[in-house]
Parts: structure tokens; sequence; C-alpha cells
């Protein structure tokens, strides 16, 4: 079947967030005059609260929550343990967006820009649609339209996070390939019936990631070496 | 308050849909050997079966529809009324999508290019998100993302079609302007506290329109004569 539209997995596989939170994170501590806190290890920290704040809504524990709120809950708790105090609601919500200004790896503009022109390009990420649409105006990523969690009202890995992105664009789960630099990601998409590409992205972690350094060949149809590379291949 | 963000109708506003509509089916009846149809007519009698078909999911008499779904259902009743039969269920789905295919006026790429370079641009239209997508690659209309009916699921006029387009923004309504050749829309839009332009588009409905010729004053801000005047008076 031909591959009508690719889905893509964001953070860490379109943008490398771990870079980009500490950056913009130091930068406003800096301008604060706040010190002595090690800003990569506090976005690593924040990072880590991410997968069981989806949990709550994921269990159906809590009703569906965007991905904006849950940042903000979490880093309010985070702030708390590092005993950080003094800022105002503005500050804290200032704060809570750098996941909205993370930078692209090199090959994501160009990448996207030849895909887009033979098929529909848009995210499939757990972030709602004010983040994905102010990082894309921010960081020149030309998506089509912006799918994924809050869309579906479901949090991937859950099935209809990659079904309701499907059936919103009028396609067959074959018709679309999920571009992901997560196998779990695509695992869960090919059990849907999508097909799957596996972008490494070897830094996401830092210098010593261990995780997801290549294709598990049991469920990624390709795996090239990057986004531009996936157009040539896609043709 | 600054205007953050500029949201769309779209038929009759953004594209020509009376001549698109009939101008494609007439392509495909020629194709198909059919004869002895208006196809003006036709796409105008489809056009009159587009409020009452959504009236049964504003009144909730009907769950949540899209767009897609209720152009076909309208489609079949007036192949019937117009004693067109033999048709398989591709020509119909073909047909049916003849709503993803039409034409933006004469301004609107150039005026949403300048619109879009400081502020979100994206379609508050009852279409559903693969109408809406299909549409702008087909006419190039370089929408940030895709809002409306399907995303907020509720039909226009209804609170919620305007309501959840901001939220999902992350956007108070004062920031937001929605922009529509109805004054209708518009008098939804303000009662909500969006900001409002209204740009005439006098064949709409053809060469003899009586109706949304002008601004009505109590509910618009802006009335440029085009995109590119609004996008020069937005600055």
């Amino acid at each position: 079947m031909q591959i009508k539209a690719c889905l893509f997995d964001v953070f860490g596989t379109v943008v490398d967030w771990r870079t980009s939170v500490s950056r913009d994170l130091e930068e406003f501590a800096r301008r604060k005059g706040m010190r002595g806190i090690d800003w990569l290890e506090f976005a690593v920290e924040w990072r880590k609260l991410y997968q069981p704040s989806m949990d709550e809504v994921r269990s159906g524990r809590r009703a569906f929550t965007i991905l904006d709120v849950l940042h903000r809950e979490s880093l309010v708790k985070l702030l708390q343990r590092y005993g950080v105090d003094g800022l105002s609601e503005d500050d804290v919500d200032h704060m809570s967006r750098a996941w909205h200004r993370l930078d692209p790896w090199a090959d994501v503009r160009e990448g996207l820009e030849r895909l887009k022109r033979k098929r529909i390009i848009a995210p499939c990420s757990n972030g709602n649609i004010a983040l994905m649409v102010n990082m894309a105006k921010r960081a020149g990523l030309p998506w089509d339209c912006i799918l994924g969690a809050e869309t579906a009202r479901a949090y991937k890995p859950m099935p209809e996070a990659y079904l309701a992105s499907c059936r919103q664009l009028g396609l067959a789960p074959a018709a679309v390939m999920m571009v992901a630099a997560h196998n779990g990601d695509l695992k869960a998409a090919k059990s849907h019936g999508l097909a799957t590409a596996f972008v490494a992205r070897p830094t996401e972690h830092g210098p010593g990631q261990t995780s997801d350094l290549a294709p598990d060949r049991s469920c990624v149809d390709l795996a090239p070496a990057d986004f531009i590379e996936l157009a040539g291949q896609l043709g």
C-alpha cells in the first residue's frame, strides 16, 4: 500500500528536548538571578515525571488532561523539591512552556519539506495542540495539521492515539507511516496496522544513551539514517 | 489586546464552493457519460442540505458526525432525487469529496502567507480535518493547524466551536480574530469574546447574491476588502 501520510513522534524524534529545555531554563535562571541548580539535571528530572503524569490519564484515574497542564504540575513539584520559591505564576507559566521552545535535529526541516511535497505530514505526539503549534512556528516545522493526544483524547501508546489520527486523515492505517526514535512507539503503531520508520537519535538522552540505538526489526519497516534519507526512501 | 491568531471560516470565505463543486461534478459527469443535469443547480441544492444535516447534530438528536459523512448522505439523497443510479460506492465517494477540491478566492494564498508571518492561522470551519487538509494541500493554504468542528466536536455557531478553538491554541478569545464572509458567524464569535473581521465575498451565491454584502457593524471590528488588506490592517 502506498504511504499517503507520515505521522511523527516529536519529543526526541523531531526535537532535542534535553538540550533545549536545559538551555531555556538556564537562560531564564540567569535573567532571574537564580543560582546553584544544574538545569540539565533538572530537565532530565522533569522528563522523568512525564510518563507517570500521563499514566494517570491512561489508567482512567484522571479525565483527559493536556500535556501543558501535566508539564506545569510536574514543574511545580520539582521546583518545590529543589527548594525554589519566590516565582510568580507568570514565571512558572514561562518555565513550563520551555517545552514549546525546543530545537529540531539538524535534518528535520529539510526532511519534512521534502516529505511534505507528496504526502501529508503531521505530528502524532503526546504534546497538545498549542505546544505543537508554538514549537512549529518557532522551529519552522511545516506540518499540514496537528494530530496526536489532544485530537485523539488519548496518550500514546494507547490504541486510540494512533487510530484516531488515521481516521481523522480519512486514511486506512496501512496508508500511514509512524516515524519515531523509540521502538516502543513503533511497536504500538505496527500492532494497529500502521507502517513504521525508525530514525535513531542516539544522543536524545545524552552521551551515555543505551536505549533505542537500533531498530527493533520485529516492528520496523524502514530504518533511514534521518528524515532526509526517509524522504528519499519513500520517493 | 494583541491578535495572536486568526481563525477562518472556509466555505465561502476562503474558497469558492459554488463554482468549484459544480466544475468538479461536471468533469466527473463528462468522464462517466452522465447527461442532462445542471451541475451548478445540483451544487446549490447540495449546499441547501448542509445546514439541516448539521442541525441534527446541533440539536443533540444525533451524536457528533463529521461533515464528510453528512455531505455523502446528502449527496445520496440528491442523486436519488435527480434519478441518478448505476454509480459505484467509489464513484459516490469521489463525488462526495468534491468538497475537498475547492479553489480559493484570488487574494487568499498571498493574504494567508502574510498573516502567517506574525500570527497563527487556522481554519475554524465546519469541515472535518481530512477535508481541510486535502483542500489545503491542493490549494496551497499554509495553515499552522486545523481547528474547527472536528477538534471541537461541535458545529458553528455552537459556542464550543469557537471556544474550543481558542482553548486549543492556549489563547484568550480576545487574542483571537474570527474572519468570515458571513455576519452570522461573526455575531456568534463576537458574543464569545473573539475579535472579528468581515471580508465580503459578493459572488459566493452567484451573481444575484443579496445576503452578506456588507458588514454588520454591531459585531464586526474590521472590514478589509480581502485577506491581503487584512494582513496590512493587522500589521
